[in-house]
C-alpha cells in the first residue's frame, strides 16, 4: 500500500495523453480510473504496480539490492502498469482518430499482494459496466490464459487470555499463546479431512513478549485455499470450530476479523481464444546474445538451471480441473465482467517468482521487451473487441454461463482498506 | 471386583466367631458388615482383600508367579483384611466377657484399587452410625498415620465421529482419535496452569482399529489428583472445557463419564494420637536372620538397595501441607466419621509397591509378623475407645471441626458400580 | 489369514478337474496354486477368497448377520475367487481337447486385505515364469481397467519407556504414550509437507492400560500412501526421522517394523485393450425385476440413493495421473508379469465397499451374474492369449517400458507372513 | 541494558563523595565499583538501577505515564541503587573517621531484568576478594532475608528450515515454524515429567512473516527455572532433545543459545540474623494519612484490595524447601561470597510487582521511606561486619558448607553481553 510514485507517475502520464483521470476510487489513495471516449463498448484494461518487501534489486545479473531494504517489483507489477497502460494509450488514439468507438478505460488497481486492490474496487461497483476487462501478467512463460486461480481468504485469529507470572502463580494466567498453538494443532489435525486441493498456511502475529509472563495475547494469520470459493467456505466452518475449540481448551477469548479473499478466477474461452489468435500475428521476442548470456547467469546465480527462455505463446491448454497453487484479486473482477488474461515471458524460464530475478530483469530489456509484446497482444484484442459485437455477445454469454446462479460478495471487511 | 473367594473366606470367618454377617451390602456382591454386641458406641474397623492384576507371585525371594497371569496381592491388603478382623475378634472376645459395652462392626470392603468399594459403602450411608473407624495398611514402615490422600477423580471422555475410507475419502470422515489427541494435548498444554500439587494422567481405551478407517470411536480414560477435592473441582472445569474444545476441533460428539472420585483423607490428630501411644505399648517386630536374608535377596532381584527394616514405630510427623501422590477410598470414609489409620512394616524398607515384592512378602512371615502387629494395635486402640468416652468426643470435635461446612458427595456414577 | 476352508474348496475343486494343486505355497498354508498343460506359454489367473472381519451377513437386503461376529466377504473375494477359477477350467477343457498349447496356471492368493498374500508368493518368484496374469474383481461397475492403485506400505512404530507411578513420581517415568502421541502429532504436521496425492492414517495399537501408570509401551500403526512406491519412499523417509524425533522428545525408545506394502500399478493398456475387446463380445448383465427390487432395497437400507445397476462395460478410460484411494496387492504381481485386471458390477451402482451390502449382494444373484460374466470376459481373453504370440509380445514390451530400471522388491519382513 | 544515565548519577555521586570508581567493569559499560579504604575486611554492597520496558508512570496514585512509551522502575530498582549507596556512604565516613578500618566497595550492578549483570560481574571475579556481600531490595513487607529464589536458565532455540510457496509447493518447503511448534508441544508434554518445582516458559520470537510462505525461520525463547540449579540441569538435559527431537520431526535444523542463567541462592542463616538484630534496632517505618490515602487509592486503581503496610520487620522464617517463584543474579553472587538479603516495604502490602503501582510508589515518600530504612539497617550491620572478626567467620564457615562441593560457572555465553 505504498505505491504513491508508482500509482503517480501512471496517473499523470494517462492525463497527459488526454485520459480523464480519477485518483482515489474505491476509498484508496492509490487506486485510479483513467477514462477515454464515450458509449458503449466499454472496454477495460487493468495495471497493476506495487512491489514486494525486501526485494530491491538492481537490474543486474547478481543479487546486489538498489536500495537495502526497500522493496522490489518480485511479482513484475511495474511491467504490468506500463504495458497495460501502453495498449490503452493505443485504443486511445483510434478513437481519437475515429477508427473505433467506445470507451477505453484504464485501471490501476494497488496493493494486488497485501489487502487485494481490485476486491475494493469490484466491490466500489467500478467493473459493473464493463463489456470485458483484460489484464497480463509477467511470467517465466508467455499465454492467453485458459488457467482459473484459487479462491482464497485471509483471516487473523485473535485470543486474549490473562497475564500471570509465569514462575510464581502460572496457575492464574490464561494463556493466549496455548490457545494460538492449540489452534494450529488443531489446523494440523484437520488437514487429513480436508480435500486436496485444499492450502491452509498460517505464521504467529503475537505469540508472546517474555517468557516470564503468560501472554495474554496471541494472535494467528491464516490464509485458506481451494479450486473454488465454495471449497474454501467448507474448510472456513471447520476452521471456525477450531478457533473456538481452542480457546475454549485455554480458557481464553477469541475474536475472527476477515481481512480479505478472493474468488477463484473464472475463465472465460472465448476471449482466450481471441486473445491467442491475435499473439499468432506478433513476432515472438528474440533475445540477444547479451539477453542470453544475462540469462543464463542470473539463473546459476539463483542456484537453478537455465534452460533457456519460453517467450513463444504456449498453445491453448483446456482449464486444469485444479488450478495451480496461486491466487489473484483478478478473479474477483472476473466474477463481474468477462476477463482476458494475458501471461508474457519477462525472464528466463523457470525463474524463482517473488525472488531478486524477477526484479532484475523486469529493470532491464528482457523485461520491457515482454512488456512491449504484451501491450500489443492486448491492444490488438482490444481492438477486435471494440469492433466485434458478435464476439463481446459469445464472451459475455460464457460469463453468465459459468458465474451460474453463484453470487459474488466481496471477501472483505467493511470500510477502506487498513493503511 | 473379582474378589469373591477372599470376601467370603472373611465373612465365613466372622460368622463361625459369632458375628452377625450382611453380605452384598451398598450394591456390591462381595462387600459385607460383620458386626456384634449392640448400642453404643459403635466402633468400625475396615479389612480390604483386593489384589492387583498380573501380579501372581509365590512367597519367595524371587519373581515368579504362583498362578500365571493371575492377580497378586501388590498392594497388601491380603494381610489387610485378616489383620483386621483379628483385631476386631479381640474386641468382641472382650464385649462377649463383659469388659467391653457396645457393637464392633467389621466392613469387609472390596474393589479398593478399582471402582472403590468403600465409596460406595459411605453413599449407602453404612459408616454414619460410627463413633470412630480404623484401618490399617501394610507399608514399608510403620506409623500411626498423620497424613492425608490425594483427592481424585476418574472420567471416561468419549468422543464419536464419522468413519470414512482414509484413503479414498478421509475428507468426509469425522476422526474421533483426532478429538481425542486434541483432547490429550488440551490435557498437556493445561499442565503449566495448574497448581504443582495437581496430577492428571490418562490412557487411550479406544483408538482406532485398523489405519484404513477413520475412527468414529475413541476414548480417553483422565485421572486428576490435587491434596483436596476442592482444588480436583478447579481442575475439573478446565478439563471438561478441553474435551467440548477437542470435539469442536475434530467436528465430533463427546460425553463424558464419571466413574469415581475419593476426597482427600480428613486426618484426626486426636485420633492418631491415640494409636501412636498404643504401639508404644507393643514390641518393634523383630526379624530373623532368615527374613533379613529374604529382605536383602528379595530387594536386590527388584534392582533396589537393602536398606534393612524400618518396623519401629515412627514418630508422629506434622500434616505435610500436600499429600504424597496417591489415593485412597479410606479417604471418604474420613469424611463420615472420624478415621484413624495406621501403616505396619510387611516388606523391607523402600520396597517397590504395587510389585510382586509386596507380593512375596506378604505371603510370608514378614508380612504375617506386620499382620499381627496391626492387629494388637488396632485392638489395643479399640479399647481405648470403647472405654473413653472424652477420647470419643475429642476425636469426634476434630472431626467436625476439620470437615467444616463442606458436603460430602460420593464421587460415582448412580446405581452399582460396574460389573 | 483364517480363509483355511474357502482355499481348501477351491483347490479340491480344481484337482478334481485334474490340475495340479501345489499348496502352501510362499509358506503360507491356503496359499496355492493349481496348474494345467504344459510348456509355453503360461497363463496365470488369480483368486482371492478371504474376508473381512465382522461383515457377517446374510444374503438378503437388510443388515443382519449370518454368523454373529463372524467376517463376511465385503470385498466379494468370495466371487472372486470361484469366478477365476471357472476362467480356468475353462481353459483347462481347450488345452484338454488340444485346441491350446500350453500352460493355465490358476494362483490361490490369501490374505489381500490383510498382509498380501500375494506379494510373498510374488516375492517367492511364483510369477516369475508368467507370459501374462490376469484377475478380476468385483465392483460395482465393469470395466477392463486402465487405473493404477496407490502404493501403500504399513508399519508399526513402538515406543519402549519407563514406567512410574503416575501420581507419586511421574517424573521417574518415561510415557511411551508421549512418544506416540508426539509422533502422530509430527505426522499430522507434516501434511503440509507432502504432495497432495499422498494419505497418511494410523491407529494406536498400545496405548497405556491405567492411568495410574506411566505407559512403557506405546505402539502406532501407521500406512502411508502415494500414487507410486517412489513417492511412499520420499515421505517414508520424514517418518523415520519423525518416529526418532519423538522417541527423543519422550526420552524413550523406538523401534519400526514392516509389517508389508504395495507398489502401485502398472497398467498395461494392450492387455486391457484386448480385454475390452472381448467384453464387448459378451451379453451385458440383465436384472429381473426381483433383483432390481432387491437392489433398491439394499441401497435404501444403507441409507443411499439407488441410482441403478451399472454393468455394461465402460468405455476404457485413460489412466489418471493419480489414482483414486486404494491399494492392492495385485500391483506387486503387475510388476514381476504383465497384469490385466477386470472389474464386473456385483452390486448395484455406488454401493459402499467394504460393507454387509456388498456380502449380501455377493450371495445371490446379483453376485452370481456378475461373477459367470467375469469367468467368461477371462476365459475369451485368455483364450486370445494362449493364440497370439503377438499380442503377448505387445504386452510384454509395454510392461518392460512401463516398469523402466526401477527394481521392485517386496515390502515385506522376512519369512513368513504373522499367524 | 539502557541504564546509563542511572548508571552515571550513582558513580559520580560516589566519586564526588571521595570512592575510587571503576566504570565498565565486566565489559559493561554500565557497571562499576567505587571504592572506599583499604586492606581487609573488605565489604561489598549492591546496587541495582535498572527499569522495566513501557513502565513509565508519574509518582501519583493513578495510571498515568511520566514519559509514553519509557521504562520505569516497577521493580524499584532506583531505590535499590540509592540506598545501598547511601549505605556505603555511612561506612566511608567511619573508615574516613577512622572509626572502622577497612574497605567499603559499592557495586553498581546493571541489567538484573535482562541479562543478568551481576553474573558477567561475578564471572570476571569482582566478588571474589569480598569478605560478605550485602543487597537489598524493594518489596511489599520488610525482612532480613532467609529465602532461596529459584535458579533459572534462558535459551533461544532456533529453527532454520527452506522456504517454498505455501500454495504452489508446500511440498519442498521444511517449515522451521512447525519444528518451533513441535518443541513447545514436546514442553507441554514434559510437564508431567518434571519435579512440581520446576517451571518452564517461553515465547516465540521469531513465527513467520505472510502465510504464503514456508518460513525458514523461527525461534523460541524459553526458561526452565527449579529450586537449585542441579534440577534445573536435569530438565535442559530433557530440552535439549526435545529441541533435536523437533528438528528431526520438522526436516530441518537447530541450534540453542545460552543467554544467561542464574543458580539458586545460597541462604546464609548467620548474617541474616545479624541483619534481623540490627533492624529491631530501627524505628519502624510509620505512614502518614496523606500516605496511608495514597496507598489506598492506588490499590483500588490497580483493583485491588488495600491491606494497609506492613513495614516492620517479619520475623526470621525458616527457608522454605523450594523458594518461590522467582529468580534473581544476586543468586550467583551468593555462590561466590557470602551475601545477605534486606527487603524493605516500598509499596502497600500486596501491590502487583513489576507495575506502574511500584513505580508511583517509588517515586514518592512512601518508596523514599523504604529506602532510608534500608541504608540504616545495611549500615549498621556493615559496622557489625567490619567490627566483629568472629561474626564473619561464622559467617564464612556457614558459606562454605552450604556451597559445598558444587562448583559455580557463570551461565553466560562468551564475551560481553549483548547490546
Amino acid at each position: 500500500m505504498k505505491e504513491t510514485e508508482s500509482s503517480l507517475l501512471l496517473a499523470d502520464y494517462a492525463a497527459s495523453q488526454g485520459f480523464k483521470v480519477t485518483m482515489g476510487v474505491a476509498q484508496i489513495s492509490t487506486a485510479f480510473i483513467a477514462e477515454y471516449g464515450s458509449g458503449r463498448p466499454i472496454i477495460g484494461i487493468m495495471g497493476e504496480f506495487d512491489a514486494l518487501p525486501g526485494l530491491s534489486q538492481k537490474a543486474i545479473a547478481s543479487k546486489e539490492e538498489l536500495k537495502p531494504g526497500a522493496a522490489g517489483h518480485g511479482c513484475g507489477h511495474n511491467l504490468f502498469g506500463a504495458g497495460s497502460l501502453g495498449a490503452a494509450v493505443a485504443i486511445k488514439e483510434l478513437i481519437e482518430a475515429g477508427k473505433l468507438k467506445g470507451t477505453i478505460r484504464f485501471y490501476g488497481t494497488p496493493a494486488e499482494e497485501d489487502v487485494g486492490g481490485k476486491i475494493y474496487m469490484a466491490r466500489a461497483g467500478l467493473f459493473n459496466d464493463l463489456d470485458v476487462c483484460l489484464d497480463w501478467h509477467p511470467g517465466y512463460e508467455t499465454a492467453a490464459s485458459m488457467q482459473s486461480s484459487q479462491a482464497i481468504v485471509s483471516y487473523l485469529f485473535e485470543f486474549t487470555g490473562k497475564s500471570a507470572h509465569a514462575a510464581s502463580d502460572p496457575w492464574n494466567g490464561k494463556s493466549a499463546l496455548d490457545a494460538a498453538e492449540l489452534f494450529s494443532t488443531g489446523i494440523n489435525f484437520l488437514r487429513e479431512h480436508v480435500k486436496p486441493s485444499v492450502r491452509m498456511h498460517y505464521v504467529y502475529k503475537e505469540a508472546g513478549n517474555v517468557p516470564n509472563v503468560i501472554p495474554d495475547r496471541a494472535s494467528v494469520w491464516l490464509w485458506i485455499r481451494d479450486s473454488k470459493r465454495t471449497g474454501v467456505a467448507v474448510v472456513e466452518e471447520r476452521v471456525m470450530d477450531i478457533a473456538k475449540g481452542a480457546a475454549l481448551m485455554a480458557g481464553v477469548k477469541q475474536e475472527v476479523k476477515l481481512l480479505s479473499g478472493d474468488y477463484e478466477l473464472l475463465v472465460n474461452e472465448a476471449g482466450a481464444k481471441l486473445l491467442h489468435s491475435n499473439l499468432q500475428l506478433l513476432d515472438t521476442i528474440s533475445y540477444t546474445p547479451a539477453e542470453i548470456e544475462f540469462g543464463q547467469k542470473i539463473m546459476k546465480e539463483a542456484g537453478l538451471e537455465y534452460i533457456g527462455f519460453k517467450a513463444a505463446p504456449k498453445p491453448l491448454e483446456p482449464t486444469r480441473p485444479d488450478p495451480d497453487g496461486g491466487s489473484s484479486d483478478v478473479a474477483d473482477v472476473s466474477w463481474v465482467t468477462p476477463e482476458i488474461s494475458l501471461f508474457v515471458a519477462t525472464t528466463p524460464y523457470r525463474a524463482p517468482w517473488h525472488s531478486w530475478v524477477v526484479v532484475a530483469c523486469g529493470g532491464m530489456s528482457i523485461g520491457h521487451k515482454g512488456m512491449l509484446y504484451a501491450a500489443k497482444g492486448l491492444a490488438l484484442t482490444m481492438v477486435d473487441l471494440f469492433e466485434n459485437e458478435k464476439l463481446r455477445q459469445e464472451i459475455r454469454k460464457e460469463f453468465e454461463t459459468r458465474k451460474g446462479k453463484e453470487v459474488w460478495k466481496a471477501l472483505l471487511p467493511e470500510g477502506p482498506p487498513p493503511q
